[in-house]
C-alpha cells in the first residue's frame, strides 16, 4: 500500500474515532479542544504508553494494540471508581509502516472507546522507529467518591475482581484463545469500579501483578495485605495450563496484565459489595485480607510461602519468571509522588 | 552511570516536577490524578509529541528538549486563549539511556512548567527504541471565550506576535545563539492569547510555517489571508543571515516551529488588541488582511509572489526548502475533524 501523505491519513484517522460525545464544545480539528467539565463533579485523569516491540509484538493484530493501549488507561479511571469522558491519543510510527497497520490500531481504539463510553477530543501522529500509542484519558467522579490506594484498614476484606494468571499465560506461545484474549483485549472494570467507589475504601487495578500492585495498597495504606492462594480466582483455561507447572499459582500471583481490580471492603459492607458487583456484571471474589503490619504476605494451606516479585518495567523480565524468548512482557510504569 | 531501577528513577523524576498547583486534589501517585476543574470555566486540551532524531537531535540539550516538548502544547493553549493548569507526561528511552540524560528531559519540563504556571499531574515512562517524550495540557478559559481558526471575517486585519523564521535559521549547522534558542526553547505566547481572546476573532499557532498554518484559518473561517512579506517582523539575526540566502523570505514565510500567534482582529479592534500585546509585554505587528477568497497570498512589492509551502509531517522535508542533510524539521500533526 502507498504510503499517505499525512493530511489524508489524518483524515482518515479521525473518520474512524468517536469525536462528539459529552462535554464536547470543540472536538478534534482546532489547535486544542475545548470541554465542559461536568458540573459538581471532580476530573480524573491518567496517562499510559505502549510501544511495539516492549509492549506487544506481531501476535499482536493492530486492533489489539489500540485496544489494548485505550483499555489499560480506562482500567486506572476503573480504579479510581470514575467514568471515562475525554481521551487524548498521541500515535506514533516508522515512515515505512503500512497505513492500514495505523488505521488498524485506530480502529482498535475507536471500538475500545465506543465500547467504554469515551470521545477523542485531541490527537496527534508522530513518526518514530517504533509504533507507540501515548493515550490521557480524562474521567469524572463525584466529588470526594475516588478511590486511591490508601485507606485500606486493619480488618477490610480483600477483594478482587474476575479471574487472575490469564493474560500473563496468555503470552506464551500456543495459549488457549481464551488465555490471548485476556492478553489482547483486557476489559477495563469500569462498571465494577463505579459500583464500589462509595463501597471499598481503597483499589487499584492490576497490571504489573496482583502482589506488586496489592503491595501499592499496603504501602499507601500502612497496612499488610493477606492472600490466601486457595482463594485466588483462576479460570478453567489457566488450571488447565497451570497443572503443568512448577508452581501452579506464580502466574495468578506475579503474572500481571489483568487488569482486575483489587479493592479493600470492611467486612459489614461485604454484602453490598457483592451485590453492586452483581449488578455490575462482574465478578468479585474475596482473595483474604488487611491486617496490622506491612508488605504483601501469601498463604498457601494456612503456611506462608515465598511471593513471586512483580515486575520493574525498565529492568529486564522479572528473574524466576520469564515467560519465554517470545514473551513480551508490559513494561510501563506510572510515575509516582517521591516519598 | 549505572542504569537505575524504574522505582528510583521514578521517584527521582517526581522530585524535579511541580506536583501541587491549581485544582490539584490528588496529584502524582495514584493509579490516576484527581482534578477540580476551575468552577464556571471551560478546559482546553491538547496533545503533542516530541521523538529524538525526529524533533530534536543531539544538538539539543535534554534539557532543551523537555522544554520544548511541553513548550509545542502550552503554544496550542496559547493560541485558543487559554490559562495552563495541569500536564500529563508519557517518557519513553531506550534502555541504554543514561539517567542523567532522562533526568534532564525532565529538567526541561518541570523548567517550562514552572514558567508557564503548569503542574505536572500524571506522567508514565516506558522502554522505546528512541527518547520521546509525549505531553497532554490542559488549561483553563471563560466560558465561549476561546479562540479558534474559524472566525477570521474578509476586511479583519492579520497580526503576528514576535518574529518569524528564526527556529527554522536555527536548525542550520553554525546558527547564530539567537536563532538556535528560538528552535530549541521556543516561548508559548501565554500572555498574548489570554489578552487577545476577548479581541481577536481567530487565532492559531505556527508551528508547520506561517503559511501552511495561515492556511488553516483562511480554510477554517472560510476567507483568504493576505501577506505582504514587507511587513514580516524579522530579527535582526534573521536579517544577518537571511540577507545570504537566495530568499530571504522564505524561512519567515514556511520555516515553521516559530510558536508565534497569528490573529485575526477588526480593524476596529487594532488599538486595543496593540494596548493588550503591551500590557501582555509581547510584540505584535499588522502582517496583512483577511478579505473574500480563498488561500493564503503573499505579496511582495504588491505583486504576488509563490508562496513556499510548509512541512508535511509523515512525508521528506518540504521540497525546496531543506535545511540540509543534519537538519531535524519538526514532524508532528495535530489529528483533525475530517471535512
Amino acid at each position: 500500500m502507498p504510503t499517505l501523505g499525512e493530511f489524508e491519513l489524518i483524515e482518515r484517522i479521525a473518520r474512524l474515532l468517536p469525536l462528539r460525545g459529552e462535554g464536547v464544545v470543540l472536538g478534534v480539528g482546532d489547535d486544542a479542544a475545548v470541554l465542559a467539565p461536568p458540573r459538581g463533579e471532580q476530573l480524573v485523569a491518567t496517562v499510559d504508553e505502549v510501544v511495539e516491540g516492549v509492549h506487544f509484538d506481531r501476535r499482536f493484530t493492530p486492533g489489539d494494540a489500540g485496544w489494548k493501549a485505550l483499555a489499560v488507561n480506562l482500567s486506572d479511571l476503573a480504579a479510581m471508581g470514575a467514568r471515562p469522558l475525554w481521551g487524548l491519543v498521541a500515535l506514533a510510527f516508522p515512515r515505512e509502516e503500512p497505513a492500514a497497520r495505523v488505521l488498524g490500531v485506530v480502529r482498535g481504539i475507536a471500538a475500545c472507546a465506543r465500547r467504554f463510553g469515551m470521545t477523542v477530543v485531541g490527537g496527534n501522529v508522530s513518526r518514530a522507529p517504533a509504533l507507540s500509542v501515548s493515550i490521557t484519558a480524562v474521567g469524572a467522579v463525584a466529588p470526594g467518591a475516588y478511590l486511591t490506594r490508601a485507606g485500606a484498614r486493619p480488618g477490610d476484606l480483600l477483594l478482587g475482581s474476575g479471574t487472575f494468571g490469564d493474560a500473563s499465560l496468555g503470552l506464551e506461545a500456543g495459549a488457549a484463545p481464551a488465555l490471548a484474549r485476556r492478553q489482547r483485549r483486557p476489559t477495563p472494570r469500569l462498571a465494577l469500579g463505579r459500583a464500589l467507589a462509595g463501597i471499598a475504601r481503597a483499589g487499584i487495578d492490576v497490571s504489573d501483578g496482583l502482589v506488586q500492585d496489592l503491595g501499592h495498597v499496603a504501602e499507601a495504606s500502612g497496612v499488610r495485605a493477606v492472600i490466601e492462594v486457595e482463594r485466588l480466582p483462576l479460570s478453567a483455561a489457566y488450571r488447565r495450563r497451570a497443572a503443568r507447572l512448577a508452581d501452579p499459582h506464580a502466574a495468578a500471583l506475579a503474572g500481571g496484565e489483568d487488569y482486575e481490580l483489587l479493592l479493600a471492603v470492611p467486612p459489614g459492607r461485604l454484602g453490598a459489595a457483592l451485590a453492586a458487583a452483581r449488578r455490575a456484571r462482574t465478578p468479585l471474589s474475596v482473595l483474604g485480607r488487611f491486617e496490622r503490619g506491612a508488605g504483601v504476605r501469601v498463604l498457601s494451606g494456612g503456611h506462608v510461602r515465598p511471593a513471586p516479585v512483580g515486575h520493574d518495567h525498565l529492568r529486564a523480565p522479572t528473574p524466576g519468571f520469564d515467560l519465554g524468548p517470545h514473551a513480551s512482557r508490559i513494561s510501563r510504569g506510572t510515575i509516582r509522588r517521591p516519598r
